[in-house]
C-alpha cells in the first residue's frame, strides 16, 4: 500500500512493544499502520527471547542426554549437531513469525515492510511515502552495546546478535557482562561443552536480583564448571590468530576463542529524526511519562526505546497501554516491580517485586523466608537445587518473590498474581499446593511466613 | 517408648494427613503420638506420588534422549536399565523419607512404630500398649484396589504397588482403569518402551478431567502409540505361560505380558476397631462432616480413609484442618473444588476449579475460552502441544481451568489462585505474563476471556 493515512495510529517499529500496541488498537476500532524494516517480531522474536531461549532447550536436551544414567536410563551423548540445532532455532523462530504476521494482518493492520524515519508530530516518512497519523507510536526498540574502544567484529568479538548464528560450538568463550544475556549464553555453551569464563564488573552474577540468588546462580555455575571474575573491570582485547586475549584492570589476562560482548543493549534512536520533531532523548533513550507519552502530544513510545526493563513483556503492556489510552479508554499505569523477571539459564532465576535490599531503602519493615528446594521432592526427582524466597512486610503484603532452580521460570507467575493483589502470606497459606510439584515450595515459603510452616526444619 | 498419654492427640497412620496433622498440632503446642505400621510419609511418598513421579521424570529423561536429534542434540538412547531406575527413584524416596522422618522428630512428636487399631473413643492400641488421647485423628489412608472376582496375584496381575517394584519394562501391558494412576503408568511405559493397552469403562480416558482434555490427552497418547478401550468392561483375565488374556464384555481379547488393575484405591478401615469404637463407615469410608468429624466426638478423621478427594494435599489441608480445629483455631472448611489435580503423565493435565459441565449442572452461565499451544512460543520450543481452557461466569469469575501438555501442572497453582480468589478474567488480563513462558497461555486465555485477546486469532 502506498503512503497514506490518516491512520489512527502509525506504529514506527513492529518488535514486541510495536505490534502489541498495534494489535490492541486495531481491536479498540482504530486505524493502525506498523512500520518494519525487518521481519515482524523485532529483538524478542529474531534475536532475543525465542532463538536464545531454543538455544537453551537444546542446551537442556544435551545435559538430560548426557547426565541420563543418574535417572538409570541408558543413552550416549555424542555432541551437539550445530546445524541441527540451529534448524530447530529457526523453525521454532519462522513459525512464530509466520504466526504472528498473520494474526498482525488478520486484524486488518496496514504492515509497511520499509525504514521508517520520523517526519514531524503526525508523520513516518518510509523512502518516498509518508505515512499520516493522528498518534505516532515509536517503537524502534534497541541493539547490542559495547564499550568505549571495544570494536564488535564479528568474528573474534561477538555480540549476541552474532552468537545466535554462530556456526560451531566455540572450546573457549570469554562472557563480557553478567547480566541476563550473558548468564543465558554461557549456561548454553557450556551445556554445549565450551570453556566459559564471565567477566562482572560489579560484584554479583544478574546485579539487579536478590543477592542470595545471585550467590545460588554463582554456586550452580561453579559446579558446572562456568568460571567468572566478579567486580573485574575489562580493559583491553587482542585479536590473535587463534582467538582474543582479554585483558582486565590489574593485570589479569583471558585467553579464548571469542570474546562475547553482553554490555547490555542501547535504544535505537539516532537518525530516525526524532530530536528534529521535537521528541526528547536522555542517554539516547526517549523520554516519557508513566503513560508513555513524549512532550510532543502526538507521540508516544515504547518497549525498549524507553528507559523501562527491557523485557518483551514490558513492551506487550506498554504497547496496550498506549493503544487503550488512544482508544479513549482509562488504563493504569504499569507497576514496573510487579512485571517478572527471568533469566533462563541452569538453573533459572525469576523474580517479582522487590528485592530486600529495595524493600528496606523504601521504609519498609521486612520479615523473609527461604525455602531451600532440597525440601522439595519434585524438585529432588528433577536434581535440581535452589530456594524460593519470599519477602514481606512485617505483618503486612508479600513484597517481593525471588526463585533459583530449574524450570522456576513458570512458577514466578504465582508471584505475580501474589505480588501484584498485595497479598498477604496467611492469604497464600490457606492455599494448599499440589503435590508433588516444584510450586509447593512457593506455598511452603508462604505457609513459614504465614507462622504455619508444614514441611520446614526449625 | 512406651504406651502412654494421654497425648492431645494420638493420630493413627503416618501419612499426608496424618503426619501433616501431627506437625501443625505440634507447631500449635499440642502433644501429639503419632502411630505408623510401615514407613513415615504413607502411599504418597512410598507407593504413590514420589515413586510414580521419578518413574516419570525417567521416562521424560528417555523420551528426550530418545528424540534429542529434533533439537540438533546427538545422543543414541539405548534402553532404560531398570535396577537403575529403580535406585534413582529409591533415593528420591529414601532421602525424602529421612528428611521427614527428622522434621517429625524434631517437633517433639512421639512416633510409634507398629500397627495401631482403634480401643474406644480416645485410645489406639498397639501390641500390648495403649496410647491414650483426647483426641483421636484416624488416618489410616487407602489400598490398591481390584474389581470382584480379579485377583491380584503380583506376578502377571499386578497392582500399582508391584509395577513401582517391577524388576524389567513389560513387552507389553493391559492397564485396566484409565484414571490418574492407569494413564501414569500407561505413560511411563510406553517411554520406556513397552506396547500399551488402557481399558477404561467410562468414555474418556481421565473421566473426571473436562472433557475436552480427556480428548486432548487421547490424542495425544494416540499419537504415542498408547492404545486405549473406552466404554469398555473387563470380564475376565486367565493367565498363560507367557502372560494374560484379557477378555472384554463383548467379545474382544486383549493378551498382553502384564495386566495392570488400575481401578481405584479403597480405604483401609477394616478390623482396625472403627466401627466397634461407634465409627461410621459408608463404602469403607469414615463418615465425616466438612470439618472432618465424626460422629463420635473425640475422633476425626483424614486422608485417603474419607470420601474427599484421594490426593496428598487434600490429606495435607485436611490434617492442618484438624489440628486447627482442636487446637482452638477456626479453620474454614476445604473448598475441594478450589484443589488441583494433576495427572503427571506426558503430556500432563491438570485443572483448579469446575468442569464446563459441572458449572453448568450448578445452573452457571458460562463463556470460556481455549488458547491452543500452538500459539505459545515456549511450548512450541518445548516441542509440546496442549491447551488451556478457562472457563467463567457470564460477566463474572473464573470457575475452572483446565490444562494440557508438558509441564502444564506446575502452571495450574497460578489457576489455584485465580479461582479460590474469585478472581475475574479481566484482574488475571491485567497482568502481562512474562515472556516466553508457558505460563504466558494462562494469560493469553484471560486477555481473550476479558476482551483483549493478544496473540489469538480469530
Amino acid at each position: 500500500m502506498a503512503g497514506s493515512g490518516p491512520f489512527d495510529i502509525v506504529v514506527l517499529g513492529g518488535g514486541s512493544g510495536g505490534y502489541a500496541c498495534a494489535l490492541r488498537a486495531a481491536e479498540l476500532g482504530m486505524s493502525v499502520a506498523l512500520i518494519e524494516r525487518d521481519t515482524l517480531g523485532g529483538t524478542c522474536l529474531n534475536r532475543g527471547c525465542i532463538p536464545t531461549k531454543a538455544l537453551l532447550h537444546a542446551a537442556e536436551v544435551a545435559d538430560t542426554a548426557r547426565e541420563a544414567a543418574a535417572f538409570g536410563v541408558k543413552a550416549t551423548y555424542e555432541g551437539v549437531d550445530v546445524p541441527g540445532v540451529q534448524a530447530y532455532k529457526d523453525k521454532v523462530v519462522s513459525t512464530t513469525v509466520k504466526g504472528l504476521t498473520g494474526l498482525i494482518k488478520s486484524k486488518g493492520i496496514t504492515i509497511v515492510q520499509g525504514e521508517g524515519r520520523l517526519a514531524g508530530p503526525t508523520a513516518v516518512r518510509v523512502g518516498d511515502e509518508v505515512y499520516e497519523g493522528r498518534h505516532i507510536v515509536l517503537a524502534t526498540g534497541s541493539r547490542p552495546r559495547s564499550l568505549p574502544g571495544l570494536d564488535i567484529d564479528g568474528e573474534r568479538v561477538i555480540s549476541s546478535d552474532h552468537a545466535l548464528k554462530l556456526d560451531r560450538v566455540p572450546a573457549s568463550v570469554v562472557v563480557l557482562g553478567g547480566g541476563v544475556i550473558g548468564v543465558e549464553f554461557a549456561s548454553i555453551w557450556r551445556s554445549f561443552g565450551a570453556e566459559v569464563t564471565i567477566v562482572e564488573a560489579l560484584p554479583h552474577l544478574l546485579p539487579l536480583e536478590e543477592e542470595s540468588s545471585s550467590k545460588r546462580l554463582e554456586r550452580a555455575f561453579r559446579k558446572r564448571g562456568i568460571k567468572y571474575e566478579l567486580g573485574a573491570r575489562f580493559e583491553s582485547v587482542q585479536t590473535t590468530g587463534s582467538g582474543v586475549r582479554v585483558a582486565l584492570e590489574g593485570g589479569k589476562v583471558l585467553e579464548a576463542e571469542l570474546l562475547l560482548v553482553a554490555v547490555g543493549r542501547g535504544p535505537v534512536s539516532e537518525g530516525l529524526g526524532f530530536e528534529e520533531a521535537g521528541v526528547e532523548l536522555e542517554r539516547g533513550f526517549v523520554k516519557v511519562d508513566e503513560y508513555c507519552r513524549t512532550a510532543i502530544p502526538t507521540i508516544s513510545a515504547v518497549g525498549d526505546l524507553i528507559a523501562t526493563p527491557q523485557l518483551a513483556h514490558v513492551g506487550f503492556a506498554e504497547g496496550i497501554l498506549v493503544a487503550e489510552r488512544l482508544g479513549g479508554l482509562s488504563p493504569a499505569p504499569i507497576d514496573y516491580d510487579g512485571v517478572p523477571r527471568i533469566t533462563y539459564s541452569d538453573p533459572e532465576v525469576a523474580s517479582v517485586g522487590l528485592t530486600s535490599a529495595a524493600a528496606i531503602q523504601r521504609g519498609y519493615e521486612i520479615t523473609q523466608v527461604t525455602y531451600d528446594l532440597a525440601g522439595n521432592p519434585k524438585s529432588k526427582i528433577l536434581g535440581t537445587q535452589g530456594e524460593v524466597k519470599v519477602i514481606a512486610e512485617k505483618d503486612g503484603r508479600v513484597l517481593g518473590i525471588h526463585m533459583v532452580g530449574a524450570r522456576v521460570g513458570e512458577l514466578i507467575t504465582e508471584g505475580q498474581l501474589i505480588y501484584n493483589w498485595e497479598a498477604l502470606p496467611s492469604e497464600v497459606a490457606q492455599l494448599i499446593h499440589p503435590h508433588p510439584t516444584q510450586s509447593e515450595a512457593v506455598g511452603e515459603a508462604h505457609l513459614a511466613l504465614a507462622g504455619k510452616p508444614l514441611h520446614v526444619h526449625g
